[in-house]
């Protein structure tokens, strides 16, 4: 028997949650999509030959044949439906971050645990293979008790002035990925962060009060020191790589290139460029973050990425910015 | 509008492009699977929510809704099944080899081209994103005029002795493929073979009358040089590698690996294996192969893999057993 | 006609360098070595025909017939040597650092300019094939403005806990060669240092008021951000890697290693650990280095490494080590 | 005590092995160099310190205090001067080939026997660190028993037709380097050999009479199936690969670079092609080659490479070009 699901927002993030569950989990099924552009989730709906289409999220919230969501809308509206799904005891995947505010997530995270119902956050990294394995490895004591953490994250190019006018900032809209990285890889806490920027990529997004280029150090409980260097733009495409060194051994997880084929000529030895972005990048991942929450509500299975993983990360982007913009570390217990 | 597939035979290969077209490929449609086994068909049809299930591939050529087959059963049934497939007005993908018998093969080819129904042979390897490239950039001619050839193609272990026995030998069960590649990737017809091997996985092989180690020299008619080496099994996995030189450069396609870690330790510096087989390897290939052919089906574009694709890396396998069992080179002009 | 060069220390580094001069430059001539160690100054002239031994350094100092002195003695005696080599009118290469005392450096450089003798300080890695094809790129533009700059140097092995006591500790002893790096590669002078770090080799490091593991953020003139870290043991060898990422591209130096054989078997591929420590892997930078020094005195060419080279980095150790205790970024315009 | 050499031949392969038996070998002393062209013995003899150019060979055989000559003259004088050589009692180190003609080699051959001294073939690629270490881990059995080897060599440029003309054949000239490796890395004797070939490169070397493309395959006596590629010119550089393949693994050596660094733009990831040419790639080799001779000679070691294995790969030579000539596989024993 398939999970019943209804997926909220059909805009480009829920439209490939949709595909995926419709094309490669069989073991869901949707019955419903909605967007407040009512045409685009028709649009998405006929496609996947998706029964319901509606203008109204809470038309899926009320339908009671549902027993999941997916929160794929505008993050200003997270906090709100996890809250409603929850008081209708749908469990729940919500994309990241939950919000921005620390208190509406805190009261989100509580109508979820009153309601008792499942809620999965949107950290798809953590399903990438590259990634799993080196988490897996580093579980398994492969490289000793780590120490040094490395994660390079850079987008092939920045997102439309617009978006990062309400973004929250780089370090909430995509640096945010990467704090929830570090806390997965790791598997401890990180209790100060020391942020460095500096606009180079593109004079309005300064204009638009954010930096475009940053390095994070990050001291872990543990003692794991960890750093973290965005930009918003590589022009050689995507470039999402990560090291993690420890007393026994080093792990380090390449780029993913959409072939293995090396070319030499006269001038050069030529190898493919990174997969281009997230999309094609994180294709598996995607899936396989689906196949994981259905696994989850459907046979009570453990939650791979908690309401509390969606928590951190905001706190962690928020010490980010208060470090950037004073010109120190800050310890995560100064944000509240 | 999709279009109405019919699926014979649900072996392994079967089931794999029944599940491709259902959940991958949008514009088919699978309204029965056969096979001669009926409880197999009926599993299949099941799990994939097709609607009819039989044990006689009749009832699919006979279905008027049916507008293609696939045809994925025994080796020895595929002529004959191309043959009244074509006659009644189905469209045809058949896996490779179409016989190992010449005459058969040039019979059922006249029929398809008699009833004017499209014929598209399982040469998945050719919708390899690696190989496809490598063809792409010889075609290009971004290593100029090709002059060498090498195609290194293992196995990760024998298969059971009893499929050795009637498979037609090395030449035709596995070098097939490679014979294929060979034509695809240079773009000429080869003239002239000559084939060295033996008995180095498992006597038993030998016992049998083949051997499982071998390596083929090819003599292109545009005088590009190739080899092809094959094992029947590599300890470390699929190898599964081409190399094309030419007078700008030259094209290496390395192997496929589950993930792109390194683990660096007191020993060594640790990579993934390549991925294990076939099916693992080749996941896309076999789905971008349903593509193409319901492509050509429909829009009536040209077909990657035509009948003569299917026939001449037959008489290669021919020539290369006659070369092996009298130590000389064998010209293909002497097969017929 | 060749430089006739003295060198004074005839310790590991000192061997080293007399080696090299005489197998490899034949463009210079050993006419002396000493060391403290009379025995140590025999043994390595009697092996490399060089005709003078002695146990004072004075007696190359003294020496008319010498033009130019290496100064591989302990880091203590080496600006005094510098001032009385200079007064005697000799050239100098000097291994780093100069002194962990800002003052001595600043008196001896001036003796050196007083002199008008020519010093260069020994950070060979600049002559690293690989670093040095780094810098030529950045400084040709072939990544555009650099944005981000990040340093791995990893020992294989700590020193023994004597030497810890007294080597000024992990970022004069250890870190400085990657000050160097961080200046040479991008060109432009750190404003700013953030060292997080601990102990996670041994606690005999932390003991003698040491740490062995380390972070750091640079902070540029012109806008690039550096991390670079540090760690006493690598178990799988010697680390070097470095990145530069600019507007137009990225930088990457992976390791150097023994031989280039990959060997796949039934558990994993396996490729060759880096070369094990510094002797092994910059061999030819130490050769090219000194190269440079007799080109630079003989032709007159500019110093590839100069006294200032020499200054900055012990600035930006004592900087490091200032952060690591306060726990706050430092701008190097504190030190003094 | 070293070694007193005499080299005889001052051409570019003289000279490298006299400076590298100057510089680089402490326990060989260089006597004289003698040249026909007097002027090239000299100016090499001055620029090493070596106390005595000729343009007479004999006169540095008939010195009583050379104890070992190093033939690097043309080859059709090689057998001559070791006949020579060998009655004067010196032991020899002969450049490859030792003659292209059997009966010549075979009375040279008699004659170092007779007079009981040392004699080492200058196939200087087993001295290489990637190949070597390929023969280790084959002799070591880390890839069980070898089934199938592959060598790819290729020329970055072809050598003046003047010489090609005159250099007996790319088989004598070019593949027999790679015959001494498939000898050396298997340990096991070749019996039969097959060998494809065209003009690819420049119609000139055709109507020379020669190839400039060839493929040979190879079987051995234990049972190993051979491939070699050559061709005269890769625009990429110089490409030297080796494969071996076994019932427990396989064996890769890549090509070596002269750095490690990666450029990733906005067109394309690319590292550094291949060393250029034989001098930059197999510097080492040539080095360790001298080292092992001397060695051979003053601690009576045995010889790494005898005149059998200078023999062999002649006969090789020579069944290739029989079998290219003929369009069919030759037995070695053919050959006599």
């Amino acid at each position: 028997m398939s999970l019943r699901v209804g997926v909220i927002g059909a805009g480009r993030i829920g439209k490939l949650h949709a595909e995926n569950l419709v094309y490669r989990v069989p073991e869901a099924e949707v019955l419903a999509i909605a967007d407040v552009n009512k045409a685009a989730a028709e649009e998405c709906a006929q496609r996947l030959k998706v029964p319901t289409a509606t203008g109204r999220y809470q038309d899926i919230i009320e339908n009671p044949a549902i027993e999941a969501v997916l929160i794929c809308s505008s993050t200003d509206t997270h906090s709100q439906i996890i809250e409603e799904s929850a008081a209708a005891g749908k469990h729940i995947f919500c994309e990241k971050p939950i919000d921005s505010d620390l208190k509406r997530i805190e009261h989100a995270l509580k109508a979820v645990e009153k309601a008792g119902v499942k809620l999965q956050i949107g950290f798809n990294r953590r399903f990438d293979p590259n990634f799993r394995h080196v988490r897996e490895q580093v579980a398994a004591g492969k490289i000793g008790e780590p120490a040094i953490l490395r994660i390079t994250s850079r987008d092939p190019a920045p997102p439309p002035i617009e978006y990062v006018k309400v973004s929250g900032g780089i370090f909430l809209d995509m640096t945010i990925h990467d704090f929830d990285m570090a806390r997965y890889l790791i598997g401890s806490e990180v209790v100060e962060v020391y942020a460095v920027g500096g606009v180079t990529v593109d004079p309005a997004i300064g204009a638009a009060g954010d930096v475009d280029t940053v390095v994070i150090t990050l001291k872990f409980a543990n003692g794991v020191i960890g750093t973290i260097d965005n930009c918003r733009r590589a022009v050689y495409g995507y470039d999402q790589r990560i090291e993690v060194f420890g007393s026994a051994g080093c792990l380090v997880a390449a780029n993913n290139t959409p072939h293995n084929v090396t070319l030499s000529d006269g001038d050069a030895v030529i190898n493919a460029k990174p997969l281009y972005f997230f999309l094609e990048r994180y294709t598996e991942s995607f899936v396989e973050e689906m196949r994981q929450f259905i696994a989850a509500v459907t046979q009570n299975k453990p939650l791979p990425v908690t309401g509390r993983d969606g928590l951190i990360p905001v706190i962690m982007g928020l010490a980010a910015k208060k470090s950037l913009s004073e010109g120190r570390p800050v310890k995560l217990s100064e944000i509240s």
